[in-house]
């Protein structure tokens, strides 16, 4: 019987137009990152467990979608686990592989396992699909694509600079409006040696991250609440008031963590980061903001964060340093800095602003009308030349009646129709109409080429 | 612990050399689809085992990877299937979901879930991976890229006409040698039908092909074997010795196949794209074959296959014309036709005749050599107009040994390195080496971005 077709909760179907308007984000990310020598490696949707297992905590664990192992699966799986119904333990017996998760655990793994083979520094992009049994909502989906840049293999804060220049000319190229909010994880290290609470960075961050919303007494309120000690609360105070520009915040930030080796480390890289900045010429405004704290216990340096201006959706871009990706994959001392690209809220950002340029989203430019089999034989003998000039064309493959032809031409949204009838053909010549002006005049195949090229 | 990386076997990584080989693959199919007013879709890597089960024949069922049900998957599983350890009866009850076998399934779900929303004819392609739990040997792998190009909702014989053409452009653009073998179900049905062995079809086309290589006496005996009557094999003579030109083998084809009315369409379906092709430049020889039987049960009309003539390794693109793919959802009398090109022997094929061109595969052009941090935001400088003049350039990101970023250049293939130390900051130019000829000289940004673009 036939079945009502549907797709799994939390996954899409691409129509034309979607397809088109994600291609354009795809392609405009992808070529600014060949520009910058950046090159492309894809790893298998599927990876063993043991690869994707424990490394992104508990709760990922259970959101990794696991395939069941082919054949007798359940021969060797322990029988007390079954007839207990013991999900967990049963799992790992009958699930050697699940999808990949995202693209970082799947890219260290690659290195570590062609290490010999990579000329380091890595500079590699991977856009790809991943994979998460999360519940479902909107703007949250169970399939979504990554686009990640990563290089690997150098420490040097080239990188750093680097990377927000990629951030500027992708969303120049996209035409976006960005702030580049910079924060380290060496300064945030460094806050919380000075005032003696390293274990509450991040309460510390979450608190002074409302300051704009709830003001300075609320947020000591809730440090205090915290169990920060008073002395601990006053020394932050220059902290939490940080502000000015950027180099007046580097100098606060100077001044308050004195006494730290770490936390002036993380300031002078952030001056560097931002001296080498000053240099270039770049659109894109670049924020030094402490809250940031994305990835905090991953992160080891530069921590990134990339807020559409123009909309309201938190961050589009993030990424950072991490000292020791690969590490547990057995390959030690490999520092690496990266960033990626959120594909799906850059999605919508452009269909909320319709940033689109209308060229990206045209499919094909010119239909020939279908008037039955001689004519459709002389307008395929056109289409080869209107092809050959890089035009994207095509023949209506049936004689329908014209109404017919002519809808389809306007729900494709072909701007030019081409009319070949006894006439045409007698002169060598065809009618080319203009859907959008009405416009129709009997021209050669030269001629409609150069029209359409205009 | 660390663990010795590695992925499941039948999958693969793609190194950036593998990458930038399948992309101008993929780029070139994609540029001549495009041409032709094809637009891309995409469906979601996993498929309701409802839509995908039943739908490839028993051993079918058995290859696709299944998804284990996320949370206590064991809850709602019969007990004592579960005790008897039958893993065939468990499977549906804790797997609802199943990864993409091929993209005709999904492409038929796609349309028939979307069909109010779909611009009839449909001109769709899509190049996406698909997995199957077969067993891995040489070139067969777990996961492959499949790319189909469809026209659903015509049946007028232009679309086999643009296929070809498709066909012609695609292999003429990648530089491989290929013939065309064109056939039709309804030949073979009326063959089957005037020598009266309708069940006995696929053993007759079985026993044609060897022709050339056991003989017609072998053949006959073959036939018989397979329990064909005297009388019908004395009326397949002349099909089993069908030679000559494509237009002697319709005349003989439509002499024998004189009684059938099935037979006779056939004959005139192949007629008439053999003259519409011959009216066109088309390159590629188009050979009628009756031996070509792929996909036998399925299709309704055409058949098609692509065969490369410098390499030995069988079809590299298949298809044909199907009456009723969208049925199974529910979707009645949608005629379709489309083929299906074979990204990895493509790949195979490609590689063995080394037929990529240099570009292609080029990833950075110019190298910046690292000699410290003044040295290289000078470069940086540099690098922002090079790049703006589309040049894809990167600075070496640590002030390492020379001999080392040199290595670096040559492993990466970069055609040309700069250099710019204390002198070359003074006169404002850099030193462009040319890292194949050997030559450098001293020159302008300007000037280098010339000397690049030749």
């Amino acid at each position: 019987m036939a079945q009502k077709p549907a797709i799994p909760k939390g996954t899409r179907d691409f129509s034309p137009v979607e397809m088109a308007k994600r291609n354009y984000i795809f392609d405009t990310i992808k070529s600014v990152f060949v520009k910058y020598g950046y090159q492309p490696i894809e790893t298998p949707a599927m990876e063993n467990l043991s690869t994707l297992m424990g490394k992104y905590g508990e709760e990922g664990d259970k959101l990794l979608f696991k395939i069941l192992n082919s054949g007798d699966f359940l021969a060797k799986a322990n029988e007390q686990f079954l007839t207990e119904k013991n999900s967990v333990k049963t799992t790992t017996q009958i699930s050697e592989k699940g999808l990949r998760y995202d693209l970082t655990v799947p890219f260290a793994r690659f290195v570590v396992q062609h290490q010999n083979e990579i000329t380091f520094p890595f500079k590699r992009y991977q856009i790809q699909p991943v994979w998460r049994a999360d519940r479902p909502q909107k703007g949250r989906y169970r399939e979504f694509y990554q686009c990640d840049v990563d290089v690997v293999g150098s420490d040097s804060l080239m990188n750093e600079v680097e990377l927000i220049q990629i951030v500027d000319d992708v969303y120049n190229a996209l035409g976006i409006n960005v702030v580049v909010k910079l924060n380290n994880r060496k300064i945030l290290t460094g806050i919380a040696e000075i005032i003696g609470e390293a274990d509450k960075i991040i309460d510390i961050t979450v608190a002074i991250d409302k300051l704009d919303k709830i003001g300075l007494d609320k947020v000591n309120e809730e440090l205090r609440q915290k169990n920060l000690s008073e002395g601990a609360i006053e020394k932050l105070q220059p902290i939490i008031n940080l502000a000015g520009t950027n180099q007046e915040k580097v100098e606060t930030l100077k001044s308050v963590l004195k006494t730290s080796e770490v936390g002036l480390k993380g300031v002078s890289e952030i001056e560097s980061v931002l001296e080498y900045l000053a240099t270039l010429t770049i659109t894109t405004e670049v924020e030094l903001d402490l809250t940031l704290a994305r990835g905090l216990n991953y992160y080891t340096g530069a921590i990134f964060e990339v807020k559409a201006l123009d909309v309201q959706i938190g961050s589009i871009t993030g990424g950072g340093r991490y000292d020791d990706l690969t590490g547990i994959f057995g390959l030690k001392d490999v520092s690496g800095v990266g960033i990626s690209f959120g594909a799906d809220r850059i999605y919508d950002v452009m269909n909320t602003l319709d940033l689109y340029p209308k060229e990206s989203i045209v499919s094909t430019q010119l239909l020939f009308v279908n008037f039955g089999e001689k004519e459709a034989l002389y307008s395929l003998k056109a289409l080869q030349h209107v092809r050959a000039a890089g035009i994207k064309a095509e023949l209506y493959p049936d004689s329908a009646k014209m109404k017919k032809q002519m809808a389809y031409a306007n729900k494709k949204e072909i701007l030019f129709v081409a009319m070949a009838g006894e006439d045409e053909i007698l002169e060598n010549k065809i009618t080319l109409k203009n859907m959008s002006s009405g416009e129709q005049s009997l021209v050669t195949v030269e001629e409609a080429i150069s029209i359409i090229q205009k």
